[in-house]
Parts: C-alpha cells; sequence; structure tokens
C-alpha cells in the first residue's frame, strides 16, 4: 500500500484527485511548484465554520464570547497538531532534507498547516458535510470532553483570586434549588460574598452553575 | 406586507422559521429573552468561508498571503455594514428606543452584526450552497471589480516611497516579453532599481505583473 494510500486510510476519506492530496501535504520547503499554504487558507476557514457550527448546536445556553473563546481553544496550532498526529500526519508531508532534520516532522506550525490544508482539500474536493464527519469525529477523538471547564477558564478560580486581592475573603456557593426529572435536572446556584448575595447561576450541574455565578460576579465586581 | 417579508423579498430568500429571522435582527439593547449574538458568531464563520472560498477560486495564482489582505479587506466591520445597508438593514433590525435616538440604526457595527446574523440564519436553515449564492450575489453587487489593486494595497506606491527615502531615487519598470494567446496573454515586467535588476513579475496585465515585481523587491530591501 503507498503511503498516500494509507494516509487515506486512517483520514477514511480516498481522493479522487491524488493531486490536491500531494498539494496539502506539501510543505514550503521542499521547494515543489506548488505548495500546502493556499489550501490551508481555505482550511483554516473550513475548520472555524465545523467548530462554530459545533459549539452553536451544542452548547446552545452559552454566550456569544464564551463560545468565541470555546472555540480559540479548539481552533489553533496546537489543538490542530494534536489532530494532526492523530492522523500521523508527521510521517505523510513532504518536507525538504534540512527542515526534516531541523525536527519539521513534529513542529506544531508545520503539522497543524498540514492539517488544516488536507481539511480544505477535502472540503473543495467532497463538500462541507464530507469535511465535517470526519473532523468532526477527530476533534471527538482528541477531546474527548469538550466542555467550558476543561478548555477554557476557571471563573471561579478567577473570582476567588479577585476577591482574595480586593476584599480579603473567599465567596461561597450556596444550592438555591433543583428540578426537573433525574435525566435532566438543573441546578441553581447562589454566590455570596461577605453573606450578601452578588449573583446566581443555573445549569445541568452544580459546577456549571457555579461558574456561571462566578462569571457573573467578575463582570460586576470589575464593572 | 409586513417588514419581516419586505426583508425577504430584498434577500431573495424567505425563511421557513420567522423566529430565526426575528432573532437574527435582534440587537441586545431591545432587551428580548434573545438577541442576534449567537447567530453572529456563527455568520462570521460562514462568511469568512464563502469570501475564503471565493477568493481561492477566483485568485488561482495568488499567494497566502495576499489572499489573507484581501480577505481582511472584505471581511470586516465596514464592508458588512455596506452590505446591511445593500440590504436596508437598518429599517429593519430591532433596538432600543434610546439606541434608535443615538443612531443605532446607522451604526456599522450594529448593521455589520445584524448581517452576520442573517448571513448565519440562513446558513442553518437553508444550509451553504443558499447562504453563498446571496452573499456572493450582495459582494459583487457592493464590490463589482474585487481585485487586489482596488482593495489592498499598491506595492508600487509602497516601493517608490521606500526607495525614495532610503536611496533617492524611483523603481523602473521594464516590459521583458509577453506571450500566449491575445486573450490570455501574459506580460513579464522587470524592475530596476539604480539600473540593476532587482525582481520580475509575470500576470495577465502589465499593472498586475509590475505589483508583483513591487511587492517581491519589497521583499528583498526589507530583508
Amino acid at each position: 500500500m503507498s503511503d498516500l494510500r494509507k494516509l487515506e486510510k486512517i483520514l477514511g476519506y480516498s481522493f479522487k484527485n491524488e493531486q490536491i492530496l500531494k498539494e496539502a501535504l506539501t510543505h514550503k520547503s521542499s521547494k515543489q511548484p506548488y505548495n500546502n499554504e493556499r489550501l490551508e487558507f481555505l482550511g483554516d476557514a473550513v475548520m472555524d465554520l465545523i467548530v462554530g457550527e459545533y459549539l452553536f448546536k451544542n452548547f446552545s445556553k452559552t454566550n456569544e464570547g464564551d463560545m468565541s473563546k470555546l472555540r480559540a481553544a479548539l481552533v489553533n496550532e496546537k489543538s490542530f497538531a494534536t489532530m494532526a498526529n492523530a492522523l500521523n500526519l508527521g510521517d505523510f508531508i513532504y518536507i525538504s532534507q534540512s527542515e526534516q532534520n531541523n525536527g519539521g516532522r513534529e513542529k506544531p506550525s508545520i503539522l497543524s498547516d498540514a492539517f488544516e490544508a488536507i481539511m480544505g482539500a477535502i472540503y473543495l474536493e467532497a463538500g462541507l458535510f464530507k469535511a465535517q464527519e470526519i473532523a468532526l469525529n477527530l476533534l471527538q477523538k482528541c477531546y474527548p470532553k469538550i466542555d467550558y471547564l476543561s478548555l477554557v477558564k476557571d471563573y471561579k478560580t478567577e473570582l476567588q483570586e479577585l476577591t482574595q486581592a480586593r476584599l480579603g475573603v473567599t465567596p461561597v456557593y450556596e444550592l438555591v434549588r433543583s428540578f426537573g426529572p433525574d435525566h435532566k435536572k438543573e441546578f441553581e446556584m447562589a454566590l455570596f460574598i461577605n453573606e450578601r448575595e452578588i449573583s446566581r447561576g443555573m445549569a445541568g450541574s452544580k459546577k456549571e452553575a457555579q461558574q456561571i455565578a462566578a462569571r457573573i460576579a467578575i463582570e460586576k465586581i470589575k464593572g
């Protein structure tokens, strides 16, 4: 099996036009008349939309600012290099000998660019749905737990640092109520600073509800 | 005809779900339980891909850096506000009375956000092809001449400023050759500074070939 066939097997997609796959794998150091920079440009926008839509549909109660933070945590060189590694892309890219000696097959920037270019190439040849299927499978493989707490900022910690620095106290959280059926329970948490209620948060877990309350409190304190 | 129907007529698209159109038109000042910020988040990525793909397919010889500049010139608050105005969006958005008194219906940021949200809503309901059709029609209406020279930087001017400041001279361009059939002629231009050839550019017009040569010369001079 040729190298390109092996990669197609890992990807779960066979290119009709082999040249476009070659182009997507070609780093500019390899001095071909083509390289993957233009496909990378396209693939970057493809990934932005795929991840953006995924978040839009799966985080239906999350505001735009938090969705942007989540997307920034998933759409970046580091995460694309992680997905490139899940495809073993480093073994398949075309780079110059000197770039290879320089550790090029492991460089996050080179891997990330090749990953974006591959997604651009799939989009061009097979359309958005195919690109979505492949990208979301990879995303879920590399980031099985996509949630706000594991990816982005921890508002509780931020608030605690803020109140200790400014007021010398720690916020206290209390469960106000929970409701709904067991498999879809919602929790409302209240947040107190110096025994005064500052904010409330409601979510599907106590932890998340606390985070929401903490975020609102930070906004109030920072004005 | 209701306001929403009027807008749909201008858009050339009728929403099946009227609520999503209302949400796309709702500025956060209007204090509804919903607003257009989430749809704007999605629509921003939709427009990025639509314009990126358009450039990728129509500027097949343009490198990634120049495509990025072109996209930045087309995908921004000002250009989206221009497209929003082509739809008379200002007449249809929902904003608070105080925002309205404040000139909100003419604010580029509010118009641009509503335009992105509308594109996000069309994408969600009707898919990428429909969103593409509408966005590209609008783009061509608002920017009938999408080319590098009219939208982005003029490398010839930049180079001239650079050489005059540093060397006190002006670059000279000479046609090296032209070739190809009349309807698809290519021109190669050479660029001289102090009678020394610095760079060459090849393109479908002399002007473009000069721009390419100037860009390469700038890169060389700036190192």
